[in-house]
């Protein structure tokens, strides 16, 4: 069994080498590479080092799988290529998520879909839908979910690591300038930066992704048109507003949900507490509920703050939060992967 | 005219005597009151300098208007003290929004409301309400609103001083911790409040306000209610989930919001652009939408990421920031104070 890991060094690639390492995944041998600028470079795994090198048609060689976490114009170039030289390819970036002959999967979801791939490619979602649909589809398996409406609270590190550079050089502008911080007057010595165009330190930016149809971002409509594919639901009404928040790790998603019929609060967390991937904390009057400083670092999506709509049965408020690098990416590709090699 | 501020020296009570100042309050006689702790600092007030009294039956005597924003069960003891001395109170805490005798104002929405004050008491809403009714209601005379979902990026200052103090005493931590905080494990080095239980910097926090009935928040339930009583609008559903951001100031709500007919984003905008109080900011493509830095200091309702729910013709989703210390709370009370003396 031989693994190989594309872009193996970026935010995401490093926390699924490190996760391949934690979970003793079944290679003989992990191959990593990514751009010529960090080939030569060794990376400690379990008990031993191994060479980066750089993305070239023989990085493939006799490879059985190859997982990508790259932008989608270079996984939308090379996972054909490995392919093509015998491997079954896992992609983490949106090149292949809608394309009828790639499958869409979330382990705990949709298992089976690995099986029927015809372009020999699978698809791992983007990191918000991760956040939420793993419980949601726990409830939807036992009740049947018809709309949501969605509102997410996206970490920095979803827009890779010179996101959450963006943010920690604006938190360090802002911690040196007390009075106009404390005074809610940030806004005079914070400027907008590469990635989010505002200031991202002390502000949300209603806007993640590029720009879409209809005035909506990319971020929002995949969470409807990803959602639909991997629930395989494509009647599914979803309407969501996505914004960053100046938090490096954990995406939250707020979600409001109506099912095909009644379902109460105790349900849902019977659902909830028994899904696999799902971790319930949901005890408000203990401040237990799902944040993203805690949910960081865990592989589980969190979900809490259930509670019924107060006008109408069929519908449930609650919170979910997942880590955006792990679940919300590298954690689902490995076990996509995992998937493949029982 | 006499002028009674009672709280002065708190968040909003120093706003609300920037703004008195700035629109030039037409008070022949104006008396900041504060706790005993405050009293005989001095104010710089236009040209002159006004001393902090300490809170006391005498300081309603003769007076015309007593401005509150204090907590809640100092407004429910002294509100009715100003009253017997003679005063109108206007009240921002939310000792008496709900009471069926004390009218819940926003000038721009509902402002012949004042006219209809049993007690002798007017309350000014919510902080997270203002920061939305203000432009919902310029789109419901058009349309008719009958569904909301909401979801609130709510500023640390929101929870008064202490709450933009915890947030930033935690921003110092975070900046002196780069590599926990680059790294995505700012849960190791900082740690809950008082005012927010779980740390607030690099965090968002789903709860705002006090624990109440049905897995619900104070907060939560306020949107509802209060929203309800300001548009007089008693079967209006609404559901909301609240959530604390590290941002000083600034209050956030992503709203869907269903009509009573279809209602296009052109519609809506024009609404919106001639609504008093509004200032809509709208153009995705060029990054032109509300932010809380950017509406920190700024009286209007900022109201962009306007577009059609894909499912549903009825149904609008935007984004509105309105200062949570300004129109949010000292501005408004200050506009309610306006339509009594004009």
């Amino acid at each position: 069994m031989r693994l190989v890991v594309v872009g193996a060094t970026g935010a995401v690639g490093t926390v699924m080498m490190d996760i391949l390492e934690e979970r003793d995944f079944p290679a003989d041998e992990i191959i990593p590479v990514a751009s010529p600028r960090s080939a030569g470079r060794k990376l400690d795994y379990q008990d031993r080092q191994l060479e980066v090198v750089a993305l070239d048609e023989s990085v493939f060689d006799g490879a059985d799988l190859a997982l990508f976490d790259v932008p989608d114009e270079l996984s939308a170039q090379w996972a054909p290529v490995a392919v093509r030289q015998g491997a079954i390819a896992i992609d983490n970036s949106g090149a292949f998520r809608m394309d009828d002959d790639v499958p869409l999967v979330v382990p705990e979801v949709n298992p089976r879909a690995v099986e029927q791939r015809p372009r020999g490619i699978i698809a791992s979602p983007n990191c918000t839908t991760l956040a939420m649909v793993v419980p949601l589809a726990a409830l939807h398996r036992a009740a049947g979910v018809e709309r949501l409406v969605l509102a997410s609270y996206q970490a920095a590190s979803g827009a890779g690591r010179p996101g959450s550079d963006e943010l920690w050089d604006q938190t360090e502008v802002a911690a040196k300038n007390p009075d106009d911080v404390r005074e809610g007057k940030a806004g005079r010595i914070l400027e907008g930066g590469e990635y989010f165009v505002h200031p991202i330190a002390m502000n949300v930016v209603p806007r993640c992704g590029s720009v879409k149809e209809d005035g909506y971002t990319s971020e929002e409509l995949k969470l409807g048109n990803e959602t639909r594919k991997i629930m395989d639901l494509p009647d599914l009404e979803v309407t969501a507003t996505c914004v960053r928040v100046p938090v490096v790790v954990g995406h939250g998603v707020a979600v409001h949900a109506r099912f095909g019929r009644a379902i109460d609060v105790d349900e849902a967390r019977s659902l909830l507490s028994s899904a696999p991937g799902v971790e319930l904390v949901d005890d408000l009057s203990a401040d237990v509920y799902p944040t993203p400083l805690e949910a960081a670092g865990k592989d589980a999506c969190f979900v809490g703050r259930i509670r019924r709509d107060l006008h109408d049965e069929r519908a449930l408020a609650f919170f979910c939060v997942a880590d955006n690098l792990r679940k919300g990416a590298a954690l689902n590709t490995v076990q996509v992967a995992e998937l493949l090699v029982r």
